[in-house]
C-alpha cells in the first residue's frame, strides 16, 4: 500500500491537484480551470471531482486526506475562507467541512503562500532546515514562515503578511492603509510601476522590463536595484526578528535576481548584524509553482493520525 | 514536598535570584551586587552560592533547576554567551556546564529579554495567551518572542532583535549597522537624545522628560508623540507578520504611556489592516523588573521531565 495525499492549488483562475506520496514523490497530477462564474457549488463540485478522480486511481487504503491551498485568509478552526480577492464567492462558507462530507475524508485548507512556504521546506529548497520564511514576488508580495517544520498562522490565521511590512515610512500608499508597504516596493506591480514613473513606458511587464535591463537599458536596471533594496530592509528586518537560517525568494520577478540581488544584499548586510554574524542564506526557492501543491499535500501528512 | 526552581537575574550591576514554585508562587527572592572587577570565577561562585543558598532553604528534593538570565546572545546548545555588552567578563566560557558541575543540577541559560516575555507569559500580562512579544523599552530596545508558550530562539539564538526593526529608512544611525532602528527612536536612549535636540535641556532622564510633559511642555510631549509613532510602524510590522493576540511594553519608559500611545495606536491602526480586523492588544507588561525572574524559574519546568 502506497500512503500518499493529495494537494490541491486553488487559484482565481487554475485549479491543479496532485497524489503524492508521503516520500514527496508525485504520483500525478492533474489540472483544469477555476470556473467561478459558475458559482461556489461549481467550483467545490470541480475541487471534489479532481480529488476523486486521483484517488480512484490510488485507492482510499493509503489516502491520507487532502490538502488545499487558497488565496485569502483562512479561519483554521473553522475551515472557513475569508478576505479573498481572487474567489470572492467562497467567502463565509463551510468549504473545508463541506469538502470533507462529500469525500468522507479529512481536508486541510491553507493559504497558498503558507502551502508554498511548506511544500518549500517539505521538498525544496528548504528540506534541510526546519524554519524558513519564504517571499513570493508576484502581482502581490505573499509569504509564508514555518516555524519548527509548521507553518505559523497566528491567532487567527493572519500570520506572514511580509508584503505589508513598512520598508518605507512615507512610501507609495498600499490598499491595505499602511504607506511604504514591502509589496509596493518590491513586487512585479511595484517594478512596473517605477518603471513607468521612469518613463520606461506603459504597460510594461517585469519581464518586460527585466529584458530592457539584460539589453543594458540602465533605468530598468535601476527599478530593480531599487526593488532590491526595498526587498533587504525587509529581510534586515526579518532576519533581525526571526534569526532563521533560511529566507526563499519566488515568483514572477525571480528570474531577475542578478539585477535586483546586488542591492538586496547590500541593504541586508548593512542593516543585519545577525546576518552579518551568521550563515544565513537568503537564496531562491526550486519548486516554482509547483510548492504551493507540495505544501498542501504535505498539510494531511502532519495533521493526520498515523496510517496503521 | 514543594516543586519550586530557582531563578536568577545576572545584570551588569545586579544579581537577583527567586525561588518559585511550579504554580508560580515566589517562596523568596534575594539580591546582590554582581562583582564584575573581581572577574569570571568571583561572579560565577557568586551566582552558585545564591542559588545553594535558596535551595538550602528548600530542599534539593522538589528542586527542578535553575534558569538565569543574561543579557547578551546565547548558544542555546552550549550554554556560552557570546556577545554581551555587560558582561564581557562571561563571554565564550562554558558558563551553563560550569554552574550545573558546581551546583549538580540542571541549568539554563536565556537572553534576560526572552527570560522576561517568558515570564509575562507565564504569571503576567500574556498569562492567557500562548503567543506574544514583548518590547522591553530602556536604555535600549529589548525584545521576546514566544510561540506556543515557548521562547523563539532562531538557530543561533539571535531572534526576537525588535530593536534593529527598521522604522525609518534613513533614519538615525545605530551601532549595529543600520539606519532608522527602532532602538533609536523609540527607547529611552532615544526619547533623551530627541529632548536634547528639541532643546528641553542636557542631561535630562526619560522620567525627567515625562515630567515635563505633564507640566504641559509641549515640546516634551512631542518627544513622546514621536516616539510612540517610531514604536507603532514597528508594532505594526511585527502585528503583519506574526497576527499573535498580544504585545506587550514594559521598561523605564512606560510610564509615559499617556503621551506615546495614542500616536502608537494611530500609526498601528493606520499600517496594520490585522489590527483593524482582529482583537489584537497592545498592552502594559505587568511583571516590571521581576518579569525576568519568572521566566528564568519557568525555564526549568518546560525543560526538566516530569518530577516523580
Amino acid at each position: 500500500m502506497v500512503e500518499y495525499s493529495i494537494g490541491v492549488d486553488l487559484g482565481g483562475t487554475n485549479l491543479r491537484a496532485a497524489a503524492i506520496t508521503k516520500d514527496g514523490e508525485v504520483l500525478d497530477k492533474i489540472s483544469g480551470t477555476t470556473n467561478l462564474h459558475e458559482g461556489r457549488d461549481a467550483v467545490l463540485d470541480d475541487i471534489v471531482a479532481n480529488i476523486v478522480r486521483l484517488r480512484e486511481r490510488f485507492g482510499t487504503e493509503g489516502f491520507a486526506g487532502a490538502g488545499i491551498g487558497v488565496p485569502g485568509f483562512i479561519l483554521m478552526q473553522e475551515g472557513i475562507i475569508v478576505g479573498s480577492n481572487n474567489l470572492p464567492e467562497l467567502e463565509g462558507a463551510p468549504v473545508r467541512d463541506e469538502i470533507e462530507k462529500r469525500l468522507g475524508a479529512q481536508v486541510i485548507l491553507e493559504n497558498d503562500a503558507n502551502a508554498a512556504a511548506l511544500g518549500e521546506k517539505w521538498m525544496g529548497a528548504g528540506r534541510d532546515v526546519n524554519d524558513l520564511v519564504l517571499l513570493t514576488l508576484g502581482t502581490g508580495l505573499g509569504g509564508g514562515i514555518i516555524v519548527d517544520g509548521r507553518v505559523l498562522h497566528g491567532y487567527v490565521g493572519m500570520a506572514g503578511e511580509i508584503g505589508h511590512i513598512t520598508v518605507a515610512t512615507n512610501g507609495n500608499p498600499c490598499g491595505c492603509g499602511n504607506y511604504g508597504c514591502l509589496e509596493k516596493h518590491a513586487s512585479a506591480t511595484a517594478v512596473e510601476g517605477m518603471a513607468y514613473m521612469m518613463g520606461l513606458g506603459e504597460g510594461l511587464t517585469a519581464k518586460d522590463i527585466y529584458d530592457l535591463a539584460e539589453q543594458g537599458n540602465k533605468n530598468a536596471q535601476t527599478v530593480y536595484a531599487r526593488m532590491g533594496a526595498a526587498l533587504g530592509i525587509a529581510l534586515a528586518t526579518l532576519i533581525n526578528i526571526f534569526n532563521f537560517p533560511l529566507y526563499l525568494l519566488s515568483g514572477g520577478v525571480l528570474p531577475a535576481w542578478e539585477y535586483f540581488s546586488p542591492s538586496m544584499f547590500e541593504e541586508v548586510n548593512t542593516r543585519s548584524f545577525t546576518f552579518r554574524h551568521t550563515k544565513t542564506r537568503i537564496e531562491k526557492a526550486i519548486l516554482g509553482n509547483e510548492a504551493g501543491l507540495y505544501g498542501a499535500a504535505y498539510l494531511p501528512f502532519q495533521q493526520a493520525p498515523p496510517i496503521a
